[in-house]
């Protein structure tokens, strides 16, 4: 990404854009859907998914189990979508792919016009069953369209655009992508190219002149040319240790964590063990136990970045991330920074028992 | 720019925020109004201009002088407001003071809600003058608002956002500012302010949950942290340097590469001698000279990245920018590349001529 500036209207650009056009495709592992690239961050992409697609004041169903879905629904009704929250879904749950079947069976008008999915719950630790979902819509026979946030899983959890059905998806650069936050990665697929003549006004999120600069090599507008090379890097990193080997790195790193919160032992918000997700652990703190000051001690005393339990989760959850260029020794240093401040804070525990049932786990399985 | 990534919801991350929204004010040259980063480039700033403060539907005038002009209007179309091109104004013009009060003075419905004015017109190397622009509008008493775009200005010509009586100015960080593209940086007056709650909707650039943040020291979503860090660099660079300092320089730079084309002499595209402009210079090509295959050729031959002429002035035109970090020396090189480029295309000039104007304009002025 380092690297002198360079002209985006140059006759060598394409030869930047294109092939990473072709890799993006990969990634979603889409050969019949279009990608594109917003110069945004993920926010900006749950936007475009929406106004690309959806008429003004079009209904969607939003299974919100946590705070990304909650802030995803909260950018649809500002933009003047109707958002039919499903009905009993909890914090730490997954969404629930018979409940969401139900729904659209009882929408006999076809008033919904999409499912939006956030396929990992950052907030909760939570893993949604995407295939499952796409399922119980089919089964449903119901035409919504099937948007997915990937921010949190694409390029490290496992995830297939068309074989699943998906129509939009989004991700952002700064996760499994391992970059700066500034790129939304999206794929659409033919059903949601088709409904693009049928969307809400829109001009920085407009797919359509993006899709047609991004075929001849260029952009319609000044792209964040570093984030484009760090993109070919990240995607070559990518390939170059496998994608499928990157997906089960961080399931067995993800293992380990939940292996060293379950020794010290303190509950993990995901209330389905099908469902943990394997790129970030949200971990409930004992009553009495403010979390936000446990964070705040750890990220001064010893320069460890947890994230913050959100929304209704605040001061009672923190989060450890393990997603990205990782590996155990990274790990091992966090969860024992962890125990550390868990023991400054007052929670009663043995030291390093995390961290030995995390190398237990480790040295028991094969990388 | 160059640094490890870092948790933006961390108790150390507002030390990062509030010096540098302190210093984006001092940039705009606003006390009493408000300033915003969104992770986006230039053409986000034009919606977020218009969403955040125009009614859906609402009408804006537009002076239509170039490239620049025309997107924003199609933006704003895009977005569903309706765009008043105001007539008799050509490519090379500025937008006419005088006019534009006279247009503001017949709407008596106040039907117009904002006047559109791209400060340097990056396409024809044309400046606008915001000020008697402002006074126009004063003097026909029409409250439209003023919108400005400073994407090739602001950093690097004269701005004043309080003075001059701008409600909502755009900047890119890409120009003056010298960092890649990503960052839009924006100004809104106490009246843009107030105007929020008649606004369209919008999500990604809501402007009052960005505020809200800022205040805090934090965004209301994933910011961009090396921009964040990169325009914290920046200002810092247009400090030391002093701002007027940078100004005055931008303006000698360009008298010496103004001197070179006349030398040439080829026409350059702005028709008003007072309105020519410092960070951009557009020369027209003879007839029978495709500027195209000239700027192709400059940059496969030579390596030298030329603007090229955009709408109308496709082929017909190219553009030599002079903005940012830029010394004498790097514009002899670049001119004496450009002599080579013309000479190659058959343009019939004394090799050495424009270099030599530049070199005496520049040896006779002080620094």
């Amino acid at each position: 990404m380092h690297r002198a500036s360079e002209d985006h209207r140059s006759v060598a650009f394409p030869e930047l854009v294109r092939p990473l056009i072709e890799e993006t495709r990969r990634l979603f592992r889409t050969e019949v859907g279009s990608v594109a690239l917003f110069p945004a961050s993920g926010t900006g992409g749950w936007e475009a998914a929406l106004t690309n697609t959806l008429p003004s004041g079009g209904r969607v169903l939003l299974p919100c189990a946590g705070q990304f879905a909650a802030l995803w629904g909260d950018s649809a009704r500002r933009l003047g979508y109707r958002v039919d929250v499903l009905p009993g879904v909890e914090w730490g749950d997954p969404p629930p792919p018979d409940r969401i079947e139900a729904a659209l069976a009882a929408d006999s008008g076809a008033e919904i016009r999409a499912v939006l999915i956030v396929h990992n719950e950052t907030s909760t630790g939570v893993t949604a069953d995407v295939q499952a979902i796409r399922a119980g819509m089919d089964r449903a026979g119901h035409g919504a369209l099937l948007m997915v946030d990937g921010v949190s899983s694409i390029g490290s959890l496992r995830y297939r655009h068309d074989e699943w059905g998906v129509d939009v998806a989004v991700t952002g650069s700064q996760k499994g992508l391992m970059l700066p936050a500034g790129l939304a990665l999206m794929a659409f697929s033919p059903k949601a190219i088709a409904a693009l003549e049928h969307g809400s006004p829109r001009a920085y999120f407009d797919l359509a002149p993006m899709l047609a600069q991004n075929k001849l090599g260029f952009f319609p507008y000044t792209p964040s040319i570093p984030m484009l090379y760090g993109l070919r890097e990240a995607l070559a990193m990518l390939a170059e240790e496998g994608m499928q080997a990157v997906i089960t790195r961080h399931a067995r790193l993800a293992r380990g964590v939940r292996a060293a919160v379950a020794a010290w032992p303190l509950p993990i918000c995901c209330r389905d063990p099908q469902a943990v997700s394997n790129t970030v652990t949200t971990i409930m703190t004992p009553a009495g136990i403010d979390a936000s000051k446990l964070i705040a001690n750890a990220f001064t005393r010893y320069d460890l970045a947890l994230g913050a339990g959100l929304g209704p989760l605040a001061g009672k959850a923190f989060r450890i991330g393990h997603v990205g260029d990782l590996n155990e020794g990274m790990l091992l240093g966090a969860l024992g920074l962890v125990e550390m401040a868990l023991a400054d804070a007052g929670v009663a525990l043995t030291p390093g028992s995390g961290v030995a049932a995390a190398q237990q786990l480790w040295r028991e399985t094969e990388a």
